[in-house]
């Protein structure tokens, strides 16, 4: 497993193709290193005596001990430590923890590949689980790439004025396919390794050309990361909170004619899987939420009762009332992943996924 | 286990002493037996092929073969299934199944009998353990007594100008204890064989005479079931309803000064541990919600997309949208008692405990 | 102006067409007398020197003094006495005042039938006038008959299976038509003086047959009263209660083959006014509820104080944001009465029409 | 009636005391110039021929015309003109309009000052009616200056800790007092002409010094505003934006030793009247509010429909529903503000004054 250090060495090597504030800059800039500060410790803590059993596991393709947000969940323990570590993460970073784009985008694909291979006799199955090898290896950072700009939502993909609205294939060749388009609220593609990049939506039998997923490094050719610092507040020097370890930076990620070989598609034309992978990493997604979404409302929750109590209201009945409220949205929202992880269910491939129901 | 002609049978040889429309009436009466018609589906159903799975388990002190509703929850499965039985039963008779009322109370005691002897040596657990194999062997239904009068509100038990307010002790024999005082909204207990009574909120150290807990026949000297049929359409003979097999009185049940022998006393003074115990039965009523507002739930959701089917609105984006917000509370609340089943603790009993965050 | 008695002795004159519990009786019914209870106020009262005020006003069309409930509302001030006038009334009830129904079908004929002239170039307006000065002059009541059995709502009145779903013209003959259908939740049909009747939606234009809007006393031949007691406790006597003086039966009004003449006949097949004043009863009626929902919601709120009182909860912070609660309800809805009055418009009858905003 | 030029003018030639940014700023600064530009309007468009009849009134007092920001209320009308002048501003400068601010505090203490004069034979009414006629004349601009620091909330001023948690008087003297603490969170307070000091809430009878309400020029001696640029868009030069023309700058108003002369103080150690002068600007706020808040909503409401517009989904029913939910909310705030105007009262110094329960 990677260092935080061997993880920005590896960023500062990359084309710099990232545009941000009227500059194209690289990954060593300091805006993008300060952004990426909660995912650095998502490797730090990967030894540490308390985080360490959240954040490990063990790969089921190689038996080598991973990082746990590269792993395909395996049982319904697994979807239980994803969801815990997770909270856990967003406890200790006071926000989102970002990480689980990545392998959110993993698990919907594992299970999408293998299902596209059994109903149409492809092999994108076997493509994917060499990437997964090499993507475990190296402990790597994926980002989800999937918000098309969508242009008129009344219209489908193949109806839209500007065929760009929608990102497609444009040239198939023997070697690999050529896309264009644009993925947008693109969260830390800035700061990861791979862009994994799959359909928006359900796609009808004729929109073949969208119905492409696949991975492609992030500073790969015709790539164009034009990018906003979502949340990433500064201090004064010697003033220190650790509020200011937060950061965030997102992008509207373009497309131009970028060629991706064969052994990184991982589904092509075929539209009834493509919408279905939307689905399956929306709904690896929610089940992430579950997790992040009660570890940021613990902080929101102790911060205000911490202000409550500076300002002496803590014994108050609406004080008490509203503290009771958070705590309880939270709590039910936990339990909807504790409940999506017990009543989850095996998919073809073998990876675990969790009850639609719980987490819709 | 019992057939539920056996139930009926014991039933109808009780004292009468049900006051009902301005007659003392016995448990043969028409309306009684009528009442009781889901908790007679609890009986029929142990050895149904399908239901069997769910009714039936294993006694943790006998070994033997007893009705789930007479068990003492063991693990988070045993919760689970507890969880799961409720729901499917609640679908099947399309309300309130009642008999965990009694299985909610026992599971109770079984945690606050122990706490009070490991805190205070007594010797409560033994006797109720004697009292759970009679029992689980009888296959008997209990009703939990808990709500008293009350009075006013900002008056504590030993503060109200009526000492009876709260049923209490009013003299103490070598052989037990005489008690005096009501429980009010007493489900299903015109048609149980025991009542189970134990204290209905906090209590202070000197409200000792208030802290009793103990289990007394229904049809005990001294008992007067005030009852008011709460729940029991009538239809025209000939107009078939599955709907008019639901039923349900209830009782205002006067303990007017009631002998109860010391083998039935579960606590006897222990104020703190009577507060816990009000707490405890709240606790796993609580859990068994989870699993009944979600069986009633789907039973309205199917009946109000009947009828939106029947007046041709069943595609309308509002009419969709009111039957996701049913299907949302119903899963939230089922998913709530999945999570206080999975972060279940054991108590000193060997009792498994729901987590209160998710049972609150 | 008439007295109670009057308006009982009228009701026991009309032939009996009442269907309630099996048998088919006459408005001296003492269960028909009864649920008059809250009618009979607004007649007993139109003298009395605190609720006079409210009650008693002047025709515009003949200058004599009336009650309030048999005019048209000529001002903003108009809108406001009545909706003051039916918050009053339902405070001394404790319950719906009934008698609006009447008030408001009205103010929607004055509105509709003039509209129908100005367009249509029809007369029906001047017939309508007729009317209410024979409506005004013997003090009577009218009963809303709008709601249809409507059927497969996802099918127009035209396209029904059945097409007696929505009440229609069957026969046009030269002194009148002949209709046939039935109004559904018919309120208060049982003990009125006259059925007003009206469509209950809008209409297509090949739907003129069910564009028909007539009056017709209650008891005329060929309609029929399926009735609901649907509301009406009773008590021990002996144990007074003024609740008991509320009651209400509504009926299920079939019409039969009923001969309609011409000169109680205000719109016969100009659909597009049809659907107006479906909707124009709809809002003086609402404007209405900006009276009684606020007069009963105040009753609710008295009794639950007092029951918080009884209960030595009054004091307690819950206790008192539920109250709160409630009274930000009932005063919202009568604020949007009051905008409603201020903001309203005068149509080209002179009728003064509440805005569709705040009555909607 | 002044020009915003005036205006402008004479902010430009105020004694430099506001802190922004680490410096030390005087009116004329770019950013305090752009932050007044809703203000400024209230100038413009008093000549307006379609603004004119909301922004301009006459004194009661004087006769002459003046800016109805001016003007002390004297009857339901001009309540209702003041709520829709605020509504239909708010629409033109797509958000807060501010200067209500002034009229508010000047309202509640023509009220205040009459109540402590008939109570304690005091003459503040004289005194601020002298005032009055000053700021009507000039055409002043009153910034309301009432929330203290508070500190620890659970106790009174009088009990805090640091004595200058409230503001409060330090020393008294023949021709004036002295004061000293902060007011927070004051809208608009740098680009004002005048502070308007009252108590923030209700004061216990030894709380004398706190009962201090008085006006004077926001740069007098020992007056500090450390403020904050709440709202300040800034576009590129040549990307025009109506949006950019909305400002809003508040501060943190230090009072440090402020000498306050005999005629501006407008109550001295009436502490049942500073109480009740809180609420009535908190009263005459609330009915503010009644326009503002609808009038805002308006803007987010036509923003929101244009971006459904522009994504092609105006038509669906979620989106209609939601806008439908924003109206809903926006013309109920509008009718309780209407409501509040036709069920005003007359105080004892002639101010009209909306009800309290509709301007809650």
């Amino acid at each position: 497993m990677r260092t935080s250090k061997e993880y920005l060495a590896k960023l500062a090597s990359m084309r710099p193709n990232i545009y941000l504030d009227g500059e194209c800059i690289g990954r060593d800039h300091p805006k993008v290193v300060a952004a990426s500060q909660s995912i650095q410790k998502t490797f730090d803590l990967a030894n540490d005596p308390h985080y360490g059993k959240w954040l490990t596991t063990t790969s089921h393709i190689t038996g080598k001990p991973i990082n746990r947000f590269c792993h395909i969940h395996q049982s319904s323990d697994d979807l239980l430590m994803k969801q815990e570590m997770t909270r856990v993460l967003c406890n200790l970073v006071g926000g989102c923890i970002q990480r689980c784009m990545g392998a959110d985008s993993m698990n919907g694909l594992s299970v999408a590949t293998k299902n596209a291979d059994l109903k149409y006799g492809t092999n994108y199955h076997e493509r994917w689980l060499k990437f997964l090898e090499y993507f475990q290896d190296n402990d790597l950072v994926g980002a989800a790439s999937q918000t098309d700009a969508k242009g008129d939502r009344s219209k489908r993909p193949g109806e839209q004025d500007d065929p760009d609205m929608y990102l497609h294939v444009v040239e198939r060749r023997e070697d690999g396919v050529v896309v264009r388009g644009a993925k947008l609220h693109n969260t830390m593609a800035p700061y990861c390794d791979e862009l994994l990049v799959f359909p928006t939506r359900m796609l009808g039998k004729d929109e073949k050309d969208y119905a492409i997923a696949f991975a492609i490094p992030a500073d790969a050719e015709g790539v164009y990361l034009i990018a906003r610092q979502a949340f990433s507040p500064e201090r004064e020097p010697g003033m220190e909170a650790p509020y200011t370890e937060l950061g965030d930076i997102e992008s509207f990620t373009v497309f131009d004619n970028v060629f991706v070989p064969n052994e990184r598609i991982f589904l092509n034309g075929e539209t009834d899987i493509g919408g279905q992978l939307a689905l399956l990493f929306a709904l690896f997604h929610r089940h992430s939420y579950c997790g992040c979404k009660p570890g940021i409302g613990d902080v929101m929750l102790g911060t205000t009762a911490l202000l409550a109590d500076y300002n002496g209201v803590e014994k108050t009945g609406h004080t008490q009332e509203k503290l009771a409220d958070v705590i309880s949205v939270v709590e039910l929202v936990y339990a909807a992943g504790i409940a999506a992880s017990v009543k989850s269910s095996k998919a073809p491939s073998g990876t675990q996924v969790p009850n639609v129901i719980y987490a819709m």
